[in-house]
């Protein structure tokens, strides 16, 4: 018989992250130790220890995980369907997923000032990804003859502005999901109206 | 000669009120005491008590005199431009006045938590103004052909929501006023785009 292969320390690691994030999110970063961790995954906290030097770094690399995940959602499909459509169907996404994070991640968000140096710095490279794809559908859109011609990065800029009382997770207010995603419908057909048949003063 | 006349109750009260404004103003609330009040208008301070029975009193009907200037500013002149010029008007106006209550009234509304028990109330009955003279130019804007069919009142809280960068003194950020003058005018912009070209979905 065969004996078990011992799981390489990549795969420990990832085990480790895995598990961590779990119990993170189920209970908050503060009240979850790494003997808590070690023991959910049947290992000894020293082991655990030898992959992440303390409960912080751990916390760190949770941190950085979930940002590669958001960061992820900053990605359009490469469908042929033309860039104002894609335009919408991207802050429609990235609405409800907001709105999800609200409900189901919040510990994981409110871990980040605890973990991080720079709290404020993961929110800048995540708004700035969401501002460049934005600019790429728009200069797409104004190149087309779809929207009207303008600086399409500063239009980015703004709409995300315009925007945050169903982005940002201070602003969406304790509103329920249907009616956030009734408010993020009327705020895009303005919006998408505005980028097609704005007249420049 | 004639004996100059003493000034009546009402204007006693007046002039305590234009005194601690001007006071809070410069120095803030915590800073100033009712015998510094009463020494500027050569007083004593029994006779400003008799006026005002505490501190907290004087701040308070200090906050609901600014509140007073705040609402009038929703007021929209009668003249007879068509409601989507008066709506860039009313807006470009209120973003305007925002910039210069943040630079200039920064004491007068760090006192409101600190003078008024439901702090909040003062700016929702302010927001609701807004909302109410928005909803009136729409509305009309609407009737006349002028703004796609749509429920006025709706828009009017979508638009305010979707102004927040520019309206609310915290969203404001630390961008100086000819940036977010520019900022409010392509705002507007897009919104009156949006208001007369929106397809509903």
């Amino acid at each position: 018989m065969m004996r078990r292969q011992r799981r390489s320390a990549e795969e420990t690691r990832e085990a480790i992250l895995e598990t961590a994030e779990r119990l993170f999110r189920a209970r908050g970063y503060s009240a979850v130790s790494i003997a808590d961790i070690a023991a959910e995954l049947d290992m000894s906290p020293a082991n655990v220890f030898k992959h992440f030097k303390s409960k912080l770094t751990l916390g760190r690399a949770t941190a950085y995980r979930h940002g590669r995940r958001l960061a992820e959602r900053c990605s359009i499909d490469d469908s042929s369907a033309p860039p104002d459509e894609k335009l919408i169907l991207f802050l429609s996404r990235l609405a409800r997923e907001h709105m999800r994070d609200k409900a189901e991640n919040q510990y994981l968000f409110e871990m980040i000032p605890l973990v991080l140096e720079d709290p404020a710095k993961g929110g800048r490279i995540y708004r700035r990804l969401v501002e460049e794809t934005l600019t790429g559908l728009i200069a797409e859109g104004m190149e087309m003859g779809i929207y009207r011609a303008g600086d399409a990065a500063l239009d980015a800029a703004l709409i995300v502005d315009m925007m945050a009382s169903v982005l940002h997770p201070k602003m969406m207010g304790c509103a329920d999901p249907a009616t956030l995603s009734d408010k993020t419908q009327l705020i895009l057909e303005l919006i998408d109206g505005g980028l097609k048949y704005r007249v420049a003063k």
